[in-house]
């Protein structure tokens, strides 16, 4: 096992990523749980690990209870929220107990946003069970849940008392669900590590087989880039928006699909692909840069292109997003590969230009 | 005018006092608001105000828009904090957007959650226009709705950038809703201050004719004490419960009777009495003393008893109340006028007692 710690300005807390973490889990909760918990997770991941976390909460002592919501992304809304509060409340839950998350990264934003706001703040723990959430969502403390009008627009900067990722889960993770997580691993290695990005190039058909050391290795080094940027920007003032790749043009993929239609994952990657076109068209990428993102995108089994829709739709989408400052659109783009910018786009016309051989 | 600074941990922000401050408000919300604004407050209020803001505003050459609520607690909930929500998405609000609150606690603490939740933060003004809001739930960043099971069950603690308190609007505050504030200066004199208590009994008529020096004097002390509060304790891991006093009867009052029926400073009123007659209970206080905290609530207009109905009601409300911890309920109690103390209760017998002549 290993531990990262992520030094956050409001909160200091460990993530451990290791393998068969969930069967001795007692250990890693004790000192995050008290007289109380409750369990947040879904119909698809409480059949095959909740009863860990019930083990462990009954050799610790501690009473517990379990929130199970409805799976997918469409769910991360504001009436899961209301299934938490109102099960909190029936249960008599204190300021004091601890809410854990125990999914992906719906479950970990939703439950991480009940447990920013429920009696103005309760402890939580993250366990994440997909590759998504152990490598990005979980760690850094950005909780929401999504409105119909735009992503992850309700929510709180919230860090967890503890991270617990156990490896051996991913296992079950159904090989879309995989590649999804994959398009956050790329991410990094695009957004701020060039070295990494080769050892990936190297190494993608072990970590798409989960050959335990490069997964491991992969996990363990996108927790630790992310402990790094949330260490120097918790609140997203400056380098933090930088985790945000691919995912103004992703998020308006999901929000015209169709939450849960494209995966995250999947409208990041071909996100990425497009804030590349971007980059080229302002002058900072080379064609070829982008086909080499392109083709580790693919690698992964995930799509180097959006669905086709119209323009003014895209432009709807992406008006409505967090980074949007003072009217001016702002993108992330790619100075080279390995190093991320802040694109502000003024004129519409390049994103027609960069989103035109996909229209 | 008099200016106070509430250095809380997460962020420092001034509180104005004064007259006339709605008529000249572009000086003071110059510095925080930029391009945009949306103004929350309540259909009490804007037929009143709002035009103040409106003017100002449009001065400040930023572009601006109101959501107008239903007046009264028993709006203060989740469907309001969607109507603020969804406006902000339909006329493209931004991270950066301020939101001000103009209006009583309600708007305050809605506005608030609002403010703390928007884009995980947006900032925020508290333009306070009720005597409980100045005094009281405009500064220090609590911020809440209200679910069916528990009052403020749902919340943050969200600094504003900045609290502007026109005495003058107090003129237009029906006689009932002043009364209402003056539970909350009661409080801070029985709680922590009894030279703050002595000058209060001499002056209360004074204070009731809204006599402007007297007024003055009010509000900036009862707003000095809740910022030192603050300074020490933001998140409410020890003094701050304090300021508490009267509010786990007070809200199972405002419970019991449905929301808005008794104002929240009336449930507090009686809810203070009660506190101290269970301080009697436990053996700190003399029944001399709460007869003397009886006098001044009845001399402010505001009752010194609590509607009469089950014990087992109380118990259930009060089991909901965010102090509860591992089970147990702490009560703010006092050793003697001027100094709180929190109590356990374990035995709900005690309660049965306080409670007892009026069930």
């Amino acid at each position: 096992m290993r531990t990262l710690t992520v030094a956050a300005p409001s909160h200091s807390y460990p993530i451990f990523i290791g393998e068969n973490l969930l069967a001795k889990l007692a250990e890693h909760l004790a000192p995050h749980v008290g007289k109380k918990a409750a369990v947040i997770t879904n119909t698809t991941v409480a059949p095959l690990y909740l009863q860990h976390i019930q083990t462990a909460l009954t050799a610790l002592d501690t009473e517990h209870f379990a929130v199970i919501l409805p799976d997918g992304e469409a769910h991360k809304n504001i009436e899961s929220l209301n299934r938490i509060y109102d099960e909190l409340l029936r249960r008599h839950a204190e300021r004091g107990t601890t809410l854990i998350a125990l999914g992906g990264g719906v479950i970990g934003d939703t439950a991480g946003f009940a447990a920013a706001t429920y009696q103005r703040g309760a402890p939580f723990v993250q366990i994440p069970t997909t590759l998504l959430s152990q490598v990005d969502s979980s760690v850094g403390g950005k909780t929401a849940v999504n409105h119909p009008l735009g992503k992850n627009m309700i929510g709180a900067f919230y860090q967890p008392q503890a991270v617990i990722a156990d490896l051996t889960a991913l296992a079950t993770l159904p090989a879309r669900e995989f590649s999804a997580g994959m398009a956050e691993v790329i991410k990094y290695a695009l957004l701020g590590d060039a070295a990494f990005l080769a050892w990936l190039e190297d190494n993608i058909d072990a970590v798409m087989a989960q050959q335990p050391d490069a997964l491991a290795h992969t996990v363990y080094h996108c927790c630790a880039m992310k402990a790094a940027i949330v260490a120097a920007d918790e609140t997203e003032r400056g380098i933090r928006a930088h985790l945000n790749l691919g995912h103004t043009f992703g998020h308006a993929i999901e929000a015209q699909m169709g939450y849960g239609n494209w995966l995250h994952g999947e409208a990041v990657a071909a996100g990425m692909v497009l804030a590349c076109r971007l980059s080229e068209q302002t002058g900072r990428l080379k064609a070829a840069d982008t086909e080499r993102a392109a083709a580790l995108i693919r690698r992964a089994g995930l799509p180097d292109a959006p669905p086709r829709f119209p323009f003014e739709k895209w432009l709807s989408h992406m008006r409505h997003d967090k980074k949007v400052s003072g009217g001016t659109m702002r993108f992330v783009g790619l100075d080279r590969l390995g190093a991320a910018n802040i694109t502000p786009v003024e004129d519409p016309e390049i994103l027609r230009r960069t989103l035109a051989p996909y229209l």
